[in-house]
This record gives C-alpha cells, structure tokens and sequence, in this order.
C-alpha cells in the first residue's frame, strides 16, 4: 500500500523522536480530529490496568474524543498516584496545544512496566507534535508505536454505498496477547463514516471478538491493551445505511491487523489457525482452540515441523471441553493425520510436515460431537521467543 | 540414599530391557506384592486417557492388587481397541507367570502417544521379569520407567509409633506435569502400614492434592498420570494408630519426588516456588500461583535472572483472582522488589538478580487483601525446553 494513501478524511496525525526510547527513534505520536468525534474503546480485562487504561476508560465513556497521544518506550503502568497524573497532565498539554478540551483528549502507552514517563521530555516534544500533524501522518504514526515490531501495522478497508464511499484505517502495534514486558497491543481506528458513539462501539466490540480476541502469542494478556475507534463523519455515507457492510470493512481491517501481529510474533516462524468443528457448542469449541493454541508442546512440535498429533489430542483432552478421542479428527490444511482418534501413520504425518513448512497453515480439529465451532489464530514456540524475553530488559 | 535401603517388606521388584526402547535399556518393570495388598490410584483428569489407565482406574476401584507392570517407550495412548486389549493382555501374561488372579494385576505406560505396544517384545520378556523379582529390585524398576528423565527418583519415609515403625517408598519419573510427548508423570508408592484400600486412598489424595498437583514444567497436562499406593501391612503398624504421621511422611515422599519432578524438568535451570498469601480465599491464591508460575513471559524472566516484576503483576492481574495493583508486595526469597505495587528500585532488582542465580528460590507474592494462601512449584522456560520439544520425536 503506498503511504500516499494512508489519510482518512477529518483525521491528521504526527509523530514525533520525543527521547523516550533512545535518541533518533519516533516514540510519540498523535492522531487529532479536526472536532470532536463519537469514539468507542475496548481495553485490557487485565486487572492490573496501566494509567492511560484507566484516563481513557473514563473519557472514552463520554462518547467523543479530538485526540489521542500515544507513547512508546514507557508503558506507565504499576506507576500509582504519579502514573496517572503523568498520564491527566500528557493530555493536558495536548489540550492546549490543540485548544482542545483536556476530557476530549485520550492517551496511551507502550513499553516497560513500572517506570515513569519522562515528563520533561514529553512536555518539550508535545506541543510541537500537536503542530505538525498532517492528513498523511498515519505511516509516521504506526512507526512510532512500535517497541519490538519488525513492522508497522496498517490495514485499510473501503465500504461503499448508493455511490457514497468511506472508509476504515486501523494501526497497531504488538504482536499477539503480549508484545514484550505485557505492553502490547494497541490499536488505533480511524474512519470518516457517520455514526453515534454506540454504533461504532458495538461494531468494535463484534470485531475485537472475532479477531484480536482469537490472537495469542504465548498467552499472556497486557496491562496496556487498548483498541480505539473514531468517526470523522466526513464521508456523509452513515453506518445505519450500511451496517452488514461497514462491520464485514471493520472485522477485515481487525483480522489483518491481528494476524500482522502474530506473524511478528516474538520469535514466531509460522503463523497458524487451530480451527475446531464438531464441539458440543462454540464455548467449547474455544475451549478446545485455546487449550490446543496455547500448548506449549503442540506450538514446540509446530516449530520442529512435527505433525505431533497426540501433542494435539491430549492438549483438547485437557481443555475442559466435552471430547470423545475416539470421535477426533486432526487435518493439517488438507491433509489428515487423525481420523476417529486413530493415527493414521507416517505417510500422512510426512505429508502434513510438509504443510508445515509453510509460513501459514491451518489445523483443522473435528471433535466429532455437535455443531460448534470456533477458532484462535497463533504461532510456534521458538528459540527466539525465549531469548528475547529472557534478555528483554538487559 | 544407598540402594541396598531401597526395600519395603511385603514387596519386590525387578525390571528388564524388553526393547521397547532402544536395545540395552531398560524399559520395563514390575512391583510385586507377596500376597494381593491394598491399592488406591490417582489418575489424569485428562479426557483422552491411555489404556492402562483406564484399566487400572476399574481395577484400582476393587481395593486389592497383587502387582503392577510399568513400561517406557510407548504410552499407549490414542490406540483404541487394540491398545485396551494390549493393556489387558500383559496385565495377563503378568497373572500367569505369578499365579495370581488377572484382575489385580495392574499395568502403566509412558512414551510417545500413538503407537501400539510391541506385545511379542512384552510377551517374550515379562514372564522371566515376573520370576526375577527380588526385594531390593526397586532401583532397577526406578530407571526402567525413565523416559528423557536424567536422574530416577525414589524418596524414603519412615515411621515410627510405640516401639513399631513403617515405612514409605516412592517412586516416580517425569518432569512436571509434562516429561516428553505427553506421556509423563508415573507414580509408584509401596508401604509396610496395615491400611485399607480407603485410608490409604484417602491419605494418597490428600498428599498429591498438595504436591503433584502443584507442579508445573509447561502447564500441559498428560494421557497417563498415574499415582498408586500399595500397603503390604508387614510392618503390623496400623495407619489408623498415627494417621498424622503416615499422611506428613507421605507428604514428605510425594514432595520430596515433585520437586525431583521439577528440578529434572525439560530444559530446566531453575526450580522456584511461587507462593501466594493476602488472597481473598485460598482458591484465589491458588488462581494467582497458576497465572504466574505459567507464565512464558515470568519463567523467561527467571531463565534470564531478571527480575521483571511488572510481568509478575501483570500475570496476577490476569488469573481471574480478585487483586488490587496498590496492595500486591513482591519478593524473591528475602528481597523485596514491589511494595503496595510500586517497584522498589534497580538496586533491590540487582540483589533479587543475585536470588534467582540459586538452583531454587521462592517468589513470595502478598497480595494483601485476606487470608488465602497456595503455592505452585514451577521451573524456568529456557531454550533447551524448545529444543527437546522441536525436537524429540526427530
């Protein structure tokens, strides 16, 4: 996609090398509306929230936003009385900067846990930032929040509608549950489609449940994940008129973004889809997903090329979910290893080896039993996964 | 502990390299009783369970057994029919050779998941391993039943009540919940105590509930968990006379194996224990020991000696637990990095640091809100964890 491309209509955005990451490197950025603008929020269920978490809950509430300040570097969390006034008085110099009203502005932060933000820098930054902000400033912005990302993360969508046309521009950074230090995923959704505060609200939540919620890269959840979305109005085409369309445009721009995530997983060389039918119900077909996607055994075996089926059994056995073994299936893509519980031996384990070798692949986990389904999107478990996070911080 | 100890009146054992395994190793065993004795087993709340243990979970609940057969190399899991009719056949072949009756005979496997038991192996070997039992066969039988285990593991309670004493020997291999593919943890418990089937059940369930089932190497559950307890009474001490003293010195055994368990765990550098106190109840302690001691991101921190508590936080905070960030204090051993949820500094991180360079440790988590308390005994996620799992069926 070229960056010319990336403005939305009613939205502008800058980036900034504030200091807060080593020198030389954007690590803050903001993207401002030209008003205020409905906005919607899904945030972290981590009980330990970090302080933008806990600002932007309370605003967000309100139903409109003129900005969101966004950090790298620093994740402001487990920071008490002075992480949340750090975080109240960001806001405040956007605030007036922009000549905004200081509830109107949102932030968030990305980074290690348990560290100030550096104040001085930010208020020498801030208010320059919220002056340079430009229609095509997205590409800068989704470069800003990276921590660990190999890649900036920028997904596009257009709906259109009795020749009206709008559309959906998310940013995100993180790479599964936790991108490292559990200050992870954020995303940032910005489109010029007219609706009220509820209406893009209850479409991001039907999105976030279908994509980033089916997302892990090794299972823990961050203290920091926020998902926004704004609607400039602009494109005068209303989400009412065209409600199938623009939540089919939001799941497509979440799911690309997701899997963008788990493909820069931390150490992740192949990205993969446990998909499981035949479940009493989809709870437990989730279930089985998750307790199959997050197994450390079965995401080492994906790593080895290792069509380990009894690693996938025994990890559904153990979900919680109702699984008769002699009812299970297991295809890797196309290719069978398992059928009624039974291997179906090396050729076809060979076979699916093979379909490993692929940078995605799907598992496919029929459970034999009723109609539910579901699925979670993750990667293998790798050497790297490991170093980086043993040596995240030294 | 000196091998010529390693005997419980009542009981001999013996074991044999069948070629299960690769030639030369030994790769099967048996306990056997003098006369049928009483049995109670704890086995997997997996749902795909491996033949023996469905059949030993039929027979246990008889109360009396007369012998055990134990085999490595193939856990015959995920073998329908024919793994049912394997199990029960050697559990046969076993009966013969002893004269005893086919239904006290019990059998145990561990291995790979997926491949049939080589029964002309079986049937060549185990009537000459029935007729070479002796009374100190039992550090043999420890090692037949090793799969990527590198030390056997046998522990020795003894006690002592009004001029008579009993003793307990334990033995086990695995490494967690998991030791390679799956097919893992095995537990065989002999004692001289006059008890019932009940008692001893009883007590059995009360020691693994406080040991077995608080370890963890991957969090991955196996096919074939299996603990049994077999009582000869020849030590005419009867359990009913110091029941407090049979259950601590049980405890003692399976504690004493877990953490053997543990600290033999796949790729494992470290042993720590994470103990929890301040919970609401001891169910959320317990919530909170699991969220942490699982967590990728804490066990790479512990491999990478740094003491990352905002990972530690935010595990807490996403266990499902009630938690309070302001109120949650942290230590590793003695030294304190997290007070009422602020971190203490890089100078009490550098000694913590220093704690985590030790073969074992305790990460003390006061969350500060009640009176609940659990642990959970964990390693660390290390780089050679990878590798055996990418590896091990290669």
């Amino acid at each position: 996609m070229k960056e010319k491309n990336l403005v939305c209509p009613g939205f502008a955005a800058a980036a900034a090398a504030a200091g807060i990451k080593k020198a030389n490197t954007l690590d803050m950025g903001i993207i401002v509306a030209q008003k205020p603008v409905p906005v919607a929020g899904v945030f972290t269920r981590n009980k330990v929230k970090a302080a933008p978490v806990l600002v932007d809950q309370a605003r967000v509430a309100k139903g409109f936003c003129r900005a969101v300040v966004a950090n790298a570097g620093c994740a402001n969390c487990c920071t008490g009385k002075q992480g949340m006034d750090d975080a109240i008085k960001t806001a405040a110099i956007a605030a007036r900067a922009l000549g905004a009203d200081e509830q109107s502005i949102l932030v968030a932060s990305t980074g290690a846990i348990g560290s100030y933000l550096p104040m001085n820098k930010i208020e020498a930054a801030l208010p320059g930032l919220c002056s340079r902000t430009k229609p095509d400033g997205f590409a800068d912005f989704a470069r800003c929040i990276m921590t660990t990302d190999r890649q900036p993360k920028i997904s596009v969508q257009t709906i259109k509608h009795e020749g009206k046309s709008a559309m959906i521009m998310g940013i995100a950074k993180g790479a599964g549950m936790i991108r490292p230090d559990m200050a992870t995923m954020l995303c940032f959704i910005v489109t010029d489609i007219v609706a009220s505060p509820d209406e893009i609200g209850s479409a991001l939540s039907s999105s976030v449940e279908k994509t980033f919620n089916r997302i892990s890269v090794d299972g823990d959840t961050s203290t920091n994940d926020t998902a926004l979305i704004m609607a400039s109005g602009e494109s005068r085409l209303n989400l009412s008129a065209c409600r199938g369309d623009f939540q089919k445009a939001l799941d497509a721009v979440c799911l690309d973004l997701a899997k963008m995530m788990v493909a820069d997983g931390e150490g992740a060389t192949v990205l993969f889809t446990v998909n499981v039918v035949g479940a009493k119900d989809d709870a437990q077909a989730f279930a089985v997903a998750d307790a199959v996607g997050h197994s450390p055994l079965v995401k080492t075996a994906v790593f080895g090329k290792d069509a380990n089926w009894g690693r996938i059994l025994a990890a559904a056995g153990r979900s919680g979910a109702e699984v008769d073994p002699e009812k299970i299936s297991v295809s890797f893509d196309s290719v069978q290893v398992v059928k009624n519980g039974m291997g179906l031996g090396k050729d076809a384990e060979k076979k699916a080896s093979q379909v490993m070798k692929n940078p995605q692949f799907a598992l496919e986990i029929d459970l034999g039993l009723g109609k539910g389904s579901s699925f979670i999107i993750t990667c293998d478990l790798t050497y790297d996964y490991v170093k980086i996070n043993a040596d995240y911080r030294t």
